[in-house]
């Protein structure tokens, strides 16, 4: 089916051949973009709103304040009763009400006068001080127009818009669904599903996902009959697949087989690393990601690649989420020509960046390490030392810089 | 109790009377971080560690690699067979295996060839190019060494921590439990409790606790008796109470009486805007927060004082969790002395900060509109235009100079 294949070349078997070419990463990203599923709006109550992304522009149903009311806790008062009124001149006031910052203002009232400017005892209240016109009041609709757009689609849901949304007496409100991300786990004794399984799954929640772990699928029966894992992939219930592990060149590598069964095997091999046995296709119109077993290489897969669709699909920018800080490259970073590198870097105490590991270094321990990651495009062949990057920075990543406290 | 109040002036009823003086904001938070609950562990397995805090040094249990390893997907070859090979001077392999990235090095072998440097036929292996010993390989504990310390207590674990830790074949870790924040939503028709429900319980998941709301409690009934406040303060089963409204200077602004009767009203009245009506205290040895009822207030009083209660417990750092941007000011901030104000701003097109509303305006319009707040201290007067503050970013804020493509 070549129009599902857009304009990548037919993927061929590379066991026990290695890869004839790899498909350019930024192909792979909108051949990802244009198939990853739409968001489908869902309807939450507000209280459970937190984090998640609205699907259309929402307008305030109604002007913010409701009405005219304090600004700060005293007395509610009509500003002419006070003219004069001063603490060595205290004025009888007829209407005074004791209102809290943000009530609203009880009628034959304009100002609020502070608690500490009135005098009051049983039955009798002075005025301290005197008050303009509208003084301590915010009107109805200073701070918000009915139908005003309060935020376009996109928008994460903050503490504070519940609370907005609240007041303003919205109950439920129309959000992305969360995709449904099956994780299909493939491999056996050798690459360790279970150490991926954690790392995807925590991968997929942060982009605002659905994990649904699937597997481990033993290897070794998928020598001779792929058909369970294939199965898998067809099975419905799933806005997104990840095959993880066993898509390298090895004899048992058998997921962009499984893969091609269930439906399209559209790209193998993109020109990353670590990644580059990653792959894309469609299984029953579902776009699925090929991501390596060994763990290194599954993770950036899974930043560069599958996690694109993931927030895609959950209403998010589907650009890389990480906090990103420019800095000084303390040592150079080289990087190949042709292939998009991705180095595991850590912030120096000067606040210069320094390698970890070499993007050719598998394994999960440079990644610990590291504060985040400076991606080389393909056609850079990377930066001198003392060269201004992007580090896009792990979660929970602080730089001596930006520590609070 | 005066050793509970520590420094503070014994507070006195506010109601129709005002604050005679407030609370330094810096003291207060001081004798937060002092009374709040310690983090303490519990043992969670690592699949649902993502987002949780370690509450001691982890040291790794073994090597990584745990043997000597390929780094990318090949034959593994005994590299003295290979001497030279290339494409014109093929060189039969005896001992030839292939593996993937990742794997453990076959006996016998010390180098890897990729698969394009392989001829392989059945039964009939040949080098088309030489290796050096080691070559693609990463030896046993070069990564990382046996009881070497990985991360430090108050790491927030990340997705790829949980991978490593499951290759290392680490089932379960200490992290802090999450600490039980009790919300008491006191209030009726006028400040509107559930507008704060949602907000407080979304902040206090941001911030690593669990929230348990109860009420609302009927204001009119506390007139008569606040019995029923007090006992839901003193109730087991709370590492931390946060009492949401009914902090100011009205007739039934009831809480911080209540608290009182609870335990002890430690201090009322903190020197800060909005929020100034807030409060700390003790409900049978259990930090409380007494949060004023005007929403803005609320989350200003939670993000200086109660947030970090919360954080600390959860074994986080106590200070603010904000994304912080140092910017220009496009506009002058002024501050009065003697008041820490929480200026919400908002990014112009040129990525300087504007403010979005005063300090002494109430509602959460202002803060939904705002990218993040400026907190100016009490000592100063503010800022002119032009000058450089630090801008606390609202979770899911991205500047201009930060988005993600």
């Amino acid at each position: 089916m070549t129009s599902e294949r857009g304009s990548f070349p037919p993927p061929v078997d590379v066991r026990g051949r290695g890869f004839p070419s790899r498909a350019a990463l930024g192909d792979v990203q909108r051949w990802i973009d244009a198939r990853a599923a739409l968001p489908v709006p869902e309807s939450v109550p507000v209280a459970q709103a937190a984090g998640r992304v609205l699907t259309a522009a929402l307008a305030a149903p109604g002007d913010w304040p409701p009405a005219d009311r304090a600004v700060r806790d005293g007395v509610a008062v009509a500003s002419a009763d006070t003219l004069g009124a001063g603490s060595y001149n205290p004025v009888p006031l007829l209407n005074a009400v004791p209102v809290s910052a943000g009530a609203p203002l009880p009628p034959g009232t304009d100002a609020v006068l502070p608690v500490e400017a009135v005098q009051m005892d049983a039955g009798f209240t002075e005025a301290l001080g005197s008050v303009a016109p509208g003084e301590g009041v915010e009107r109805r609709g200073d701070s918000l127009r009915a139908s005003a757009v309060l935020w376009e689609a996109g928008r994460v849901l903050r503490p504070q818009d519940l609370g907005l949304l609240a007041a303003l007496g919205v109950d439920t409100v129309a959000v992305a669904a969360q995709p449904r991300v099956r994780i299909l786990l493939v491999g056996g004794p050798r690459s360790g599903p279970e150490v991926l399984g954690a790392m995807l799954a925590a991968l997929v929640a942060r982009d605002g996902g659905v994990a649904e772990l699937v597997g481990p699928l033993p290897a070794e029966s998928l020598l001779t009959d792929r058909g369970a894992l294939a199965a898998a992939c067809a099975a419905p219930g799933a806005d997104l697949l990840l095959l993880a592990g066993r898509s390298g060149v090895g004899d048992d590598d058998l997921a962009p087989l499984a893969l091609a069964d269930a439906g399209t095997l559209v790209a193998h091999g993109v020109a990353m690393r670590p990644g580059d046995s990653a792959g894309v296709g469609l299984a029953m119109g579902v776009p699925a990601l090929l991501l390596p077993g060994e763990p290194m290489a599954c993770l950036a897969a899974y930043e560069l690649l599958a996690g694109r669709a993931v927030r895609r699909s959950a209403g998010r920018d589907p650009g890389l989420p990480h906090r990103r800080v420019e800095a000084r490259t303390a040592r150079k970073l080289v990087s190949e020509i042709g292939c998009a590198d991705l180095y595991r870097v850590r912030f120096t105490a000067d606040g210069a960046v320094e390698p970890v590991a070499s993007p050719a270094l598998p394994g999960l321990a440079g990644a610990v390490r590291a504060d985040g990651f400076v991606l080389i495009p393909a056609e850079s062949e990377g930066f001198p030392a003392g060269s201004s990057v992007t580090v896009q920075c792990f979660d929970g990543t602080t730089t001596s810089s930006t520590r609070n406290s």
